[in-house]
């Protein structure tokens, strides 16, 4: 490359990169088709949006708290040291910050322990064992200090085992295969689709006289690492061991069945302990206005016992603290009053958000929209929204006011786990942060959920957007 | 948690799950706001949309190519035995597709080599070095054999350097500092405001007399991993070496700086050697009604010396491989001719887009439209189109058909470095993917660019919305 083509090539070059830079790449100054529904913009309003898309994405203040929940705190199951320890870690960091009021929301939680040695393997003739990735579900009965050994039958899904009948599943542990279907463009339909063989499955295969079952783990990945989760028992019905497999042990032992009959042992030493004293833990800014008129954004404290409930629910954590942090750094005084709540106990029994709800129709609190952000702490996509028509098209008019690549649709239809009883009991407003979710079933309820599967920017993008829906709200009333 | 409490707790919990899945993460099936200028579906080229996702989405093929040209070929600099490789493979994999015509079209690119043993450190008063992280820039000079020990002057812009003038410059090693601002929402546009520093930098620094040329990496990341690029020197001015470090040891250097003058030592084995004979790689599924009207569809089989070229631009080229692959997979017939191109050179000399353009000049070919894929293999977000207002319009009157997941809008201005040629020799309209693009910047040109960062579904995302475009204009014209 001598230096006068190279200059050539150069100007080329520099030409290329202002094209791409100023035409491909970004949308937030092109042109957006604004659907007849949209107000107009108002330029102060856009400025403050755009000041907490500058503090989110410049400090990282949430992903920095996210370090601290994931590192120092860890895991957080209802019931454990590790939650009381997430507990005292929200409350301190709503102090620091300085909100008007921060407490805690008493809740009794169920306490489930895995306990130690947790396993599975295939039982070979010659008396070698293939070891399986393995992972007792959350709530699941220990098996007898043994373990149990014993054949093995595979079906497909649930409703496969009438057609079984009694007489071939009786004393066996029943496998339930039932893949991710990839085709789904959100994952979340094929968690819905698969994950009743994780929450029915104990109940299903014991009404048919299974001894034991074991799931394919309700992941989008073809990793081995097996994800857990709730699950339920009947009365009446023996409560039987229930646990997940990797995708590939799920996979390996599939072709085994292909090949004859298998026996599989496994072990599992899980605790039922009483019921445990808990926390949802609340900050709050006052409105100035309308202090009366609350909005809520909330996420859930509690996480599995694996990993480090990065995306599930530590996000949705430093994203509800995060808005009340941008506001008060920004000095922006809000007129209605907002909540930061960190519900305790989405995963294994949603006594937080239950008690929250309770609360707010006992002492019959004016809830005008309750937000959540449990999507994992990916890019933001969109919002989905459960209200009136006429709220609903309130928030499509403010789509103008998000650059596409963070909010670029809002869902009719959408809130979280832990704000559907304030629904329930109230009929509030719900609104759930869509996020871009292709990773999210990769890592849900597996030790693959931590820290380092956050992205900074991702995070941030999705704490500005929501403050930005927060001051919207705020600002123009719902 | 006993049987009882658990039943009502799990009823609870399925409503939720159903609620979830149906309400919160499928927008999909959720309404969408449709603009006055969109045109109502048409459902039967819904269902054929809907199957390049599904096939791209089950059979992840692209996914599985992408590995080969990752780890089978690996990196691919013009020039070297690696882009070779690159051409002998895409050659092979378009003919085992099947497509009516494959063949190559030769292209003469520079060729430039790193060498080995590249590495700088701070020379400290006891004799003992402090080892940056150090990248050459594709195209610098080497060191003399001994390598440059000099005084670093830091600059945070090349507009600093008039100021400082000669008499501060003259015989030291400049440093330009400038980083990446996380405030952009696009980190694209943070790029351009950097780029300037690693293209121009060398001929700025020269021009004042500095012996040699660092900048900190324009990475979006936090980390140490150097990014390399393309650069260039001016005739009549020295041609300095010019290297970049990575964001932490840029960091550690301006640190030591603060402290007091700072003895940088640097050495580099690069080599220029005559331009090579290589090769765009051209496949083609004839039209049957239009064959005359040509669609093209590329990325750049070229990739940097470091990493694997995985984001860049190897997800472009299964992407633009993938495209022909659905068509013949679903026995779709195009009306008009579809071609993908992996051009050759896009890094160093963009001598593949030049040469494509020309023969398009010199045949007489009608180009309707081309599109590139060089954002990396992330989620799509939208397409970014330079073409009249008219066409803008079409395209954005197909936007019902994407899930808002994939494809959520349509910005103006848009296309790829390669495919501008053909806009500036004939005029031809030109259309980009645009992603998810967080995470692009902490990869680009540095070895974090390798296969393990693309995810599957992401990946065939792109490559199934791409499709449906291709399709669409098929179908419709341009
Ligand atoms: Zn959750
Ligand atoms: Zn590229």
């Amino acid at each position: 490359m001598n230096p006068i083509k190279t200059h050539a090539i150069f100007k080329y070059a520099v030409f290329l990169v202002f094209f791409t830079t100023n035409c491909i790449q970004k949308p937030q100054e092109a042109e957006q088709a604004v659907p007849a529904t949209q107000s107009p913009i108002d330029p102060q309003v856009a400025a403050t949006i755009k000041s907490f898309f500058d503090e989110a994405l410049s400090d990282r203040a949430c992903y920095l708290m996210l370090e601290e929940l994931c590192k120092d705190v860890g895991p957080r199951l209802s019931g454990s040291k590790g939650a009381e320890a997430a507990v005292a870690w929200a409350k301190k960091k709503m102090e620091d910050e300085g909100f008007d009021e921060v407490y805690l929301q008493e809740v009794m939680v169920p306490h489930w322990e895995r306990g130690k040695e947790e396993e599975a393997h295939i039982v070979l003739e010659d008396g070698k064992k293939e070891t399986l990735s393995f992972l007792t579900v959350g709530g699941s009965v220990p098996t007898p200090a043994g373990g149990i050994t014993a054949e093995v039958i595979e079906v497909q899904s649930i409703d496969e085992l009438a057609a079984l009948g009694q007489e071939n599943i009786r004393g066996k542990i029943v496998f339930f295969n039932q893949p991710f279907d990839q085709r789904n463009i959100s994952q979340m339909a094929s968690y819905g689709a698969t994950v009743r063989q994780r929450t029915q499955g104990a109940i299903e295969a014991a009404s048919y006289g299974a001894v034991a079952s074991v799931i394919r783990s309700l992941s989008s990945s073809f990793d081995d690492v097996p994800h857990t989760g709730t699950m339920s028992y009947k009365s009446g019905l023996d409560s039987i061991p229930h646990a997940a497999l990797g995708v590939k042990s799920a996979e390996l032992l599939s072709k085994r069945l292909k090949a004859g009959s298998v026996t599989l042992h496994m072990k599992i030493n899980s605790r039922i302990y009483p019921d445990a004293r808990s926390h949802n833990v609340i900050g709050v800014l006052k409105g100035s206005e309308f202090p009366q008129e609350i909005i809520t954004i909330g996420g859930h404290l509690d996480s599995w016992d694996v990993g480090e409930g990065a995306h599930d629910d530590g996000a949705g954590c430093v994203h509800a603290l995060g808005v009340l942090r941008l506001f008060k750094k920004l000095g922006i005084k809000p007129k209605r009053t907002i909540r930061a709540v960190m519900f305790m106990n989405e995963e294994n029994g949603l006594k937080g958000g239950i008690k929250y709800a309770e609360n707010a129709r006992d002492e019959k609190e004016n809830h005008l929209v309750a937000i959540e952000s449990d999507a994992g702490g990916f890019s933001p996509r969109g919002f989905g929204v459960t209200a009136s028509d006429e709220q609903l098209e309130k928030v499509r008019s403010w789509l103008p006011y998000f650059n596409p690549n963070t909010i670029a649709f809002i869902n009719k239809g959408g809130g979280g786990a832990d704000i559907r009883p304030l629904y329930d009991v109230q009929g509030t407003p719900t609104i759930g942060l869509l996020t871009e979710g292709q990773r999210m079933f990769d890592y849900h309820h597996s030790a693959n959920d931590v820290f380092e599967h956050v992205h900074p920017r991702e995070l941030e993008l999705g704490t500005a957007s929501l403050t930005a829906l927060v001051y919207l709200i705020d600002q123009n009333g719902f």
